[in-house]
């Protein structure tokens, strides 16, 4: 087993740390030791603390990504719920769907790929839709990079008795997200992204009033995997009231130990600003390449732009892997043969990365790269 | 992150190999990356071979192994379906559990825990429900420590159309186990058993009639993360077809090529035969301390044993781990007080450890041990 050491500035995953890695080779305790209790417990603490909340249950999903935007689906949503769910990306796209399986009505708040949604366009989605018990959005659009703001949004949610349920996988540890502040009542992440752990574990957090509407479900949750009323018992079980439920990938949990503890070490704000210093660095180089954004208002961690007219897509980017071992991410759906994603995440927003991408893409597209 | 170096010898997870762990920290590749795609399908042909099957589809769930229960359910069954499972203890139940989120009707086959099912009690099911749709059983119970003999399943289960779904989770390179020769049509595993790889994924195998099953469905399949239907487009696409649908655990998938290395390196039939032969060497040790088994058929990759009386069960356990750092483990569900179980999976299956754990409880329960 020998990978190459890739320098991955795609959609995720980001690199690595050694720490993480030699903190995910940690000897396997069993998921019921004391010793793993503990980790576990000081993981779900960490998390709190990126995820800016005192929300009690905050722990990770033992799935990747998709797995958590399917936990908070299956356990906020009944059958026959009415939802607004924000479209404006492959990821909304995605949660309507998953919405939609859960056996929710689901009232997509469509805007143009790349675009986001104001205020003004969601408060008029809830006056079309009055009886919308959740609204769905996407921070961090990671096929567009379009980077939504969320402030405001929960009290028009609330001012409908609505949740609002947050995909933070391309914003949590990279960009500004404060749950409590802001009052978001269901959140979920991936670690692969601006946390620089390996995928497979899907952060999450559910807020008081997430958890009153489970606690009023009149249905059982459709996924037993997934299943918050059992998934609490373990998490927030503490001291002797703690039920096993299943067995947690428990090496993961280690690196995600360590990956969060470089976070706070960092400190979260510091991190954020050096996101953006490091977009701006980037920005700054493609459009010196004459390279265009296809979001209006870009993320810090994905920096999503148009291919230039004739340019090979395939071939740059594989020039980009065997050349320079750096991957970059293709378009997603409708954006296939449009975009590429430049990722700046975790461990790999340097200016090491952002001077080396600028320099090999400005190669293989036979553009002069200004000095960034 | 410095956690113990246990001897796990409970139900899983059981001694990681170095190797494995070494593996785990690899370089961590983009899960679109061709290398990682190549370690992909190699993981995809070594679970072949140790699941003895030429199934296409074949592949690592991204969870533990209930999600590949759950994986096997959502796509096996529509609401409505009769089923058939056989319960006999924690995991024969919860695949009940699992089946009614799916919205089928199960006819539980029951026996008392510890006890297995005939192939007579099963045809007696069947001419009870001639309209089941699917037999669901587990191999392996781990709850009990019983050995549910395969054999003859398929063709009573296929005389009525119907598909057997079998739990491996405990038994999956450890005991005999032929997918193709004994007809099973879909089956699911867990990394932490007897492969001796970290927990956090879970081998699943889908054979022909499983997957016209799901070609036939009337219904969408109620977990977006779980569908086959979009899962097979990224496991067996292959070449051009390959379709991203979500962030495998890539880490984890390292491990696990790893693991099953190590496997096929021993050899089934040779690993099969040490697993045996631990038993053996272990029940006479047990045996000579006075120590009776719970159920009649004992697998030998778990062996659960009744407390003796006046034995104070947690105490003993503790011991174990703070004096010796051996795990094993409790009584699940109404086995709680009432059994330990002591696994010898994979890597763990040594003389050293059966008679450091004789050794170990005979101390701890003040009896004299044997010679084993």
């Amino acid at each position: 087993m020998h990978p190459a050491e890739r320098v991955l500035l795609g959609p995720g995953p980001s690199p690595v740390p050694q720490r993480v890695l030699r903190a995910l080779a940690a000897p396997t305790l069993g998921h019921l030791d004391p010793q793993y209790l503990t980790i576990m417990d000081e993981v779900c603490e960490l998390l709190r603390q990126v995820f800016r909340t005192r929300n009690a249950l905050t722990f990770p999903v033992s799935g990747t990504g998709m797995a958590g935007m399917e936990c908070a689906a299956v356990n906020l949503v009944e059958p026959g719920d009415e939802v607004i769910v924000g479209v404006n990306g492959v990821f909304g796209t995605r949660m309507k769907d998953v919405m939609e399986r859960c056996g929710a009505v689901v009232h997509a708040l469509e805007a143009p790929w790349g675009e986001t949604f104001t205020n003004e366009q969601v408060a008029a989605a809830f006056a079309a839709h009055p009886k919308a018990r959740l609204l769905g959005i996407v921070h961090a659009e990671t096929s567009t990079g379009a980077h939504q703001p969320l402030e405001g949004l929960a009290a028009i949610a609330r001012s409908h008795g609505a949740l609002l349920l947050v995909d933070a996988v391309t914003s949590l540890g990279g960009h500004e997200l404060r749950v409590d502040d802001w009052e978001i009542d269901a959140i979920y992440s991936g670690t692969q992204k601006c946390l620089s752990c390996p995928p497979g574990l899907s952060p999450v957090s559910f807020g008081p009033r997430a958890l009153a509407r489970m606690d009023a479900r009149k249905t059982k949750v459709q996924s037993w995997y997934l299943d918050v009323s059992m998934l609490r018992k373990y998490y927030s079980g503490g001291g002797g009231g703690r039920v096993y439920h299943h067995t947690a990938p428990i090496n993961m949990t280690y690196a995600l130990h360590e990956a969060l503890t470089i976070v706070l070490e960092e400190g979260l704000e510091a991190r954020i600003a050096r996101h953006a210093a490091m977009h701006q660095r980037l920005r700054r180089g493609l459009e010196a390449l004459g390279l265009r954004y296809v979001p209006s208002r870009s993320l810090h961690t994905l920096n999503c732009i148009r291919i230039p007219d004739g340019a090979d897509d395939a071939g740059v980017r594989r020039r980009l892997l065997e050349e320079y071992g750096i991957e970059i991410g293709a378009g997603l759906g409708p954006m296939a043969g449009k975009a590429w994603r430049i990722g700046l995440m975790g461990h790999g927003a340097t200016v090491r990365n952002v001077d080396l991408v600028l320099a090999a893409l400005g190669n293989c597209l036979n553009r002069p790269a200004a000095s960034a």
